[in-house]
């Protein structure tokens, strides 16, 4: 057995049983080996930002890892914008980064880089194995530090002599250590503070905003009148009809100044105080109130949700939970409007579907409108790296095939990584996209505003402009494979949703809402 | 005037008058700065790797670096394989990295990441800004950076709030300094091992490999009998009739190894003595054969064509340079093959013409039935990073706009970067492109063969293939603004390519190129 072969068995034998990949030439050892280990599911992507981004999917929705197949330090590079979202979102993923043969690494060949730096960058588990007879030890390892609470990226290199090297050894998966229990004293202390009665704000993030959080988090609502909060960009949030629902914390620094007036503690559980998305001059980082005092219940890697429920026996032991009764809006007509589409989406959303939200500014009344959809899931932009929301659907897709995923994506942020509608289309995975096409950088357009630059022109906003030429994505969907239409209006988009619901494989609809700015 | 005025002021005045960009919020006083010094062209892509490579395509046709405009660590590595590129190539490229605040850096915003690990990977000059007074200087130094021979990847940082501090100070531009020039008992040195008479390689690299070099190595090759070979991946290589027209060493070993068959000496011209690209088993990495001694004449950063020239002043001081003749295959018809298909561009190739070659395996007989043609430039794949050929068209196209452009592309490599079609449109160059479909990462089927992997079966070899589903690069293009056509047969190729050279603007051929393999 070759240090290849080993190495995938330890990852199936694990539980890690799909690669997605962008392989090249110091990788065909690893692509040779999955016809040894079949158990092994090898997906293709055409660019490696979406390999990353697809394993951050898989992870969000499947709870495990998925495995990539990266080609050297320029392929890892590639898909590294998408490993900071993963890194944000706290997902598990093993990366698998082929590099030269040992023997090989001194000459400065045309693909030479430092991985390291790039392993570095990641903020997560690295290693370069050595050996073929370590490999399978190496790769155990690396999955075991994935799963270790939070969850978090382990970069695995592998020298193409330890993979094609003749003793590879498989290992037995590794027990990661379970998360840490919040001790009771400070869950005492938080009771505390939500039994003063002072206005309090509850923040989410992490695995507090999965349903057994939320059922926590609604019943110590109804006993003490705190509000909880999610954190603005969760990497999965469960939500819709049946389930407490939550506002988000706002995206703009003045949303989330307004939804903390006059608080005076701030608990966190799994969240990090908020900080605006950028500084704008004159205006705070922190956006804390003075005078709130922050709390924190539960960090990341702690067991979050056991947490809540801990603090909820405390403080709300007979409450029950308010679950989110059905309700969606009617079905709009007219030509299409930031506000309408939304609602398109909100009267149709299919049972379980798992929605990949990189709409931007066309999304903003998403929430709103889908709050008494049928129960889904919310993955949304953790790391504010564009690009995300097609890859991480192609993700969602594979590890959950009986549910639809729902792509809600801005026409400007598709465009990084638009090659993800070629694998859904090659792997027939249940995913409709629907592109919100303002053909603008729209939020880009507000920001300037925001930052108050003095003496924009037609250069400026030149630059903020998606309209010269216009872009087609029926065009591009078909173009790789994907069936496509385009809505002008309500009621096309209504029944083109509708159809691409009903028939598997992908699709795509080209919205063209207007921009809201 | 702000930091961001003054740094683009500055970058004007010191001759750097393009900057390709794709912003974020933190680079929106940057972005109105453009209006207030009119004189820098702003060019938007629509990710990254397109901004770094058309900034690595200018800098090799213009001889002086593109300013990128790049969205913190995120957009910086979506644009790092490409600056792979650019570094192995020794192109001057001035990166300015939008940051965060300096005030806003200890928050852990989203977005923020360790870019300083990130430019360090790039080999080149590294600056954060930290002060609106001195951006002026630290852009002033950047450029005469960028502009040290033999060229070289500056990065800038700048956060937002030096961006948009009220105090810049536009700087003088600094000359960078002269390349060294070689010395006389160096050239002596290598004088003496061309006149042994042993059999002698001279491998021409980086600016050998551009007229002055071409000329001089002609001549020392009429004098002595020496064979001048081009690097495997030349950043810029001038050619065509009258030029002198050398092969360029082979990128397999074994055909590296069949052209230093019995050599004794090599002698290297701003090149590197041979090593294998990747690593196979039992084979060497080091190509240069046992026995044969290696001489360098000139280094990086040495005046290479000067050197040459002294060499052959010395050697040769008679001998007139070897021009080739003008010379055409004629125009084929019939089915496309990987043949037939490389004459018909060998046959039509303008004057002037700029080709960027990322045809891979399929461009295998583009060097031989192109080096009659009337004179062109060729730039190729230096670092081996795909997703190169069409943004280099791009920075080359506005480096050189009474040029006409050629990326001959494959179809895998196309997609990392597929994006630079609408910014070809948005800025109508006259860019063909022709995309050579042979439905395949064909050259990692070779590769698999090559390395010997056992045990290769269906789940492999459909990692490499991208037939399921075909893509219709006609369809992609024209979603992207560019009007395109498909070609089956050598005598539409024809046709479309001809049409496509006499229209301004530019244009796509899906070349339905069988693989070799």
């Amino acid at each position: 057995m070759n240090g290849a072969q080993s190495l995938i068995r330890t990852l199936v034998d694990g539980g890690v049983d799909v690669c997605f990949a962008n392989p090249g030439t110091s990788e065909m050892h690893f692509v040779a080996a999955l016809d040894s280990v079949p158990e092994m599911r090898g997906v293709l992507a055409l660019f490696e930002g979406v390999v990353t981004g697809a394993a951050d999917g898989y992870g969000r929705m499947a709870d495990k890892p998925a495995a990539t197949l990266l080609h050297l330090g320029p392929g890892m590079v590639n898909g590294m914008a998408n490993l900071h979202n993963a890194r944000r979102a706290h997902t598990p993923i093993v990366n698998v980064i082929g590099d030269h043969a040992l023997s090989h690494k001194g000459f400065d060949a045309p693909l030479e880089s430092d991985i390291d730096a790039l392993s570095e960058w990641t903020h997560g588990w690295n290693r370069t194995s050595t050996d073929s007879a370590v490999i399978g030890r190496d790769a155990a390892e690396a999955v075991a530090a994935a799963r270790t609470a939070p969850g978090r990226i382990a970069n695995l290199v592998l020298p193409a002599d330890v993979s094609w090297g003749p003793d590879g050894v498989v290992a037995s998966p590794i027990e990661p250590p379970a998360p840490s229990i919040v001790d009771d004293s400070t869950i005492a202390a938080v009771a505390d503070v939500l039994r003063s009665g002072e206005s309090t704000v509850i923040l989410l993030g992490a695995g507090a905003t999965r349903e057994r959080g939320l059922l926590a988090a609604s019943r110590i609502a109804v006993a003490t009148g705190a509000k909880p909060l999610i954190e603005t960009f969760p990497a999965r949030l469960e939500r819709g009809a049946g389930l407490p629902v939550f506002d988000r914390m706002g995206y703009l620094s003045e949303q989330v100044q307004w939804q903390l007036t006059d608080v005076k503690h701030l608990i966190l559980v799994g969240a990090k105080a908020p900080v605006s998305f950028f500084a704008y001059p004159g205006k705070a980082s922190e956006l804390t109130p003075e005078g709130c005092k922050v709390h924190t219940l539960a960090d990341l890697g702690e067991d979050v949700a056991a947490a809540l429920e801990s603090l909820a026996d405390s403080v709300a032991a007979d409450a029950k939970p308010v679950l989110q009764e059905p309700s969606r809006p009617a079905l709009p007509s007219g030509v299409l409007t930031p506000q309408n589409w939304a609602e398109v989406i909100g009267a149709l959303l299919p049972e379980g579907a798992i929605i990949s939200d990189e709409a931007n500014t066309s999304g903003l009344m998403i929430p709103m409108v889908t709050a008494g959809a049928p129960r889904h899931d919310v993955l949304t932009l953790t790391g504010g790296a564009i690009g995300q929301g097609l890859p991480v659907g192609v993700g969602a897709a594979i590890a959950c095939p009986d549910r639809p995923v729902v792509c809600l994506q801005s026409d400007g942020s598709a465009m990084y990584t638009i090659s993800a509608l070629w694998t859904m289309a090659r792997e027939n995975l249940n995913v409709t996209t629907v592109i919100l096409n303002n053909r603008a950088y729209a939020i880009l357009r507000m920001e300037l505003m925001r930052v108050g630059a003095e003496g924009a022109g037609p250069n400026a906003n030149s630059l903020l402009d998606l309209s010269t030429p216009d872009m087609d994505f029926v065009k591009m969907a078909e173009g790789m494979g994907v069936p496509a239409s385009r809505a002008t209006t309500a009621e096309e988009l209504a029944e083109q949703f509708s159809r691409a619901l009903a028939e598997p494989g992908p699709h795509l609809i080209d919205a063209m809402v207007p921009s809201l700015i």
